[in-house]
């Protein structure tokens, strides 16, 4: 009978993180969830949808369903072409490369980059997909402090000053979890530190397209394309369920990147890459984002004036100019598992932001607010309720027990 | 610049294989390749495509379009608890894993069971995608002679008794590349093997379906559930360009494989999903299987009675009862990579032999040929040209020079 004691060393990092508990929890029926990280259904563009998948099946017939490329099926790499030179990225077809999600791309950057106790920098905190991507590889995480601009220079200065890192790895629009967005003056910086550092930078801009305010900021890959790998998807902009991601990559990484992927899923589903070339060449897309936006930034809006008038004074969050979420910064020694079960009593449900940080045990006092999943009327009642608890957090006393 | 000293060890592994070479040359326009592993595509379902890309949207809406659970979309895990029960297989819908085609599940287990310089034990010759699914994991691989009736026991015996190895790897029905399917009299020996060292056996059946005469065999996991992982793919009696594989595994392994495909790819296509759930529980794949297998039998047929026309007397090959290859063994002393050189020149293909051992040089007298993706008469001339090549190389000395 196979036992654990059969499984690989790397096997251990894969452990099943709390927050899949949580995600259990929150799944149960009536309960008001902000804790998702996904879209809303009623985003998709169903009716497009119906309309290309006929177009596809007749356009391309059996090549549709064919084995195909591992770099992608060409017409969604050159549609891709269009979409990223409007991001300023320059790039060719043969250049861009297609994956299973943007969590396929980052797989295969730590299977081909990182050696046990190579060191990975990330910012503090980060996207937890990011982190079970390279986890099996067994990085060493080094933790870059943020502020609402994103990651701090200076802090990645002073990490790689100390030791040099294998990459760089962040999320620099309406990043997920804080929602911060880099600012045009850190990118060129951060663009300077990677330079003479001669350091890797992997770029992951999932959200960049989900913009409510103010104007669109350059990616660092136009600032240092031979060395960053700029990764997204089409999961917030056109549907996940399609597992739809690309790269551009600096050419020695993307030679690497295909035989990684070939032995993972050999390709990415051919019929839809077909479907996202169709929804991107056709003018779909250009269609479609504003009505996105304009099922959010109300949202988004609801969620921060409950926030402005149920949020006890100590505590601050985020006012993301896009994106999916608002992340809050409670008083030291509040600790937010704790405020989240006193919530999920009350049918109502966050994360708690330490489960962002690579390092245990950090961020107890954040939480981070999704408000995509549910419409303004419930987001108000959900902020009320959290707000109501953390009151109650703050005036217990088992919560302050907790304090230094 | 990054360049190749910052790559993780593991990936030296990742070589780009002559075959990849071969692959492109056999796709020159005008070429007759009997090179190819992949389905003809007249061989998909293309009416019943269009049908179900309508109901599933119908019935299913968002959430085909949503994120879904990393186990796999429930209503294909529950369409494939039938199909596997008519070969045989006991399994609970909760129980069956969906990947990303096969080669999704070869790479969870090597992620999660292969530690560097582990043993494992497979078939010579075996499937190409498994050596590249395993590879990075940096196993040891192991050769287990076979015949044309598969794997030999005694051989798999004797490597287990010199030193213990992670798990084995087969394919029992119609094997890529030889055409050979394991009798039951070895599957119960390789069973009662795999029992009383207590191994796990890793057996991938994408060919079962494809069965042109004779009666089918009862997978090895009907006679050893708790000690094998049974994996197959619709790609051979669906459509390739799905990606859509599937595996029932021992528990103490499926928790596993759930945790690393997580950081691989969150989940498979939940469209693609949707599409292969109602193309089993709709009665499609019974409706369609019969004019796949009525397309390829005389394709067979054809290369048979032309290889028996054409090749020397000096050569054997495989009469598998299904699946898409034949295998052909050479004289002592022949160099197949030359005499597909010397094909080549005549615009005619196939892949030699040597490509599907673990161990370099090995099988340098073989060649594998496929008849899926030609009509009969191109197959007939395509062989009868191949017959000619062997015959010249037969009498040519530099072939010669290599014997001994």
């Amino acid at each position: 009978m196979p036992n654990k004691n059969m499984l690989a060393n790397r096997t251990r990092n894969m452990g099943a993180s709390a927050i899949r508990e949580i995600l259990k929890v929150v799944s149960r029926p009536g309960m008001i969830s902000l804790a998702g990280g996904i879209p809303a259904p009623e985003s998709f563009p169903m009716s497009i949808v119906r309309e290309i998948t006929g177009t596809v099946i007749e356009k391309y017939g059996s090549n549709a369903f064919q084995y195909d490329h591992t770099e992608g099926f060409l017409p969604l790499r050159e549609a891709l072409v269009d979409y990223l030179i409007e991001k300023g990225i320059d790039a060719t077809a043969d250049r861009i490369l297609i994956s299973s999600g943007s969590q396929g791309a980052l797989d295969s950057l730590g299977k081909i980059l990182i050696n046990p106790g190579d060191r990975v920098a990330l910012e503090a905190p980060t996207y937890l997909g990011a982190l079970q991507a390279f986890a099996p590889y067994e990085p060493h995480y080094v933790q870059i402090d943020t502020d609402d601009q994103g990651m701090l220079p200076d802090a990645l200065e002073g990490a790689l000053s100390h030791r040099p890192v294998k990459f760089i790895y962040l999320v620099p629009n309406f990043q997920n979890p804080t929602g911060h967005t880099l600012t045009m003056k850190r990118r060129r910086a951060i663009a300077d530190i990677i330079r003479r550092f001669d350091t890797l930078l992997v770029e992951d801009d999932p959200y960049g397209d989900l913009r409510y305010r103010g104007t669109p900021i350059p990616p660092i890959q136009t600032l240092a394309p031979d060395l960053v790998v700029y990764l997204s998807t089409l999961s917030k902009i056109f549907a996940p369920g399609l597992r739809m991601g690309f790269c551009l990559a600096p050419e020695v990484i993307s030679h690497w990147l295909v035989l990684a992927k070939q032995g993972v899923d050999l390709h990415t589903s051919t019929f839809n890459q077909a479907l996202a070339a169709e929804y991107l060449a056709g003018g779909y897309l250009k269609f479609h984002l504003p009505s996105i936006i304009a099922l959010y930034r109300p949202r988004q809006e609801a969620m921060l004036d409950a926030m402005a008038r149920f949020f006890p004074q100590s505590f601050t969050w985020s006012a993301p100019d896009g994106g999916m979420f608002v992340w809050v910064k409670g008083p030291a020694g509040m600790d937010m598992e704790t405020v989240n079960k006193m919530a999920v009593t009350r049918m109502t449900a966050f994360v708690p932001g330490t489960f962002f940080f690579a390092r245990p045990g950090d961020g107890m006092e954040t939480m981070r607010l999704n408000y995509t999943m549910a419409n303004e009327e419930s987001l108000t009642g959900a902020v009320k309720t959290i707000g109501e608890v953390l009151q109650d957090a703050l005036t217990q006393k088992q919560i302050y027990q907790r304090v230094g």
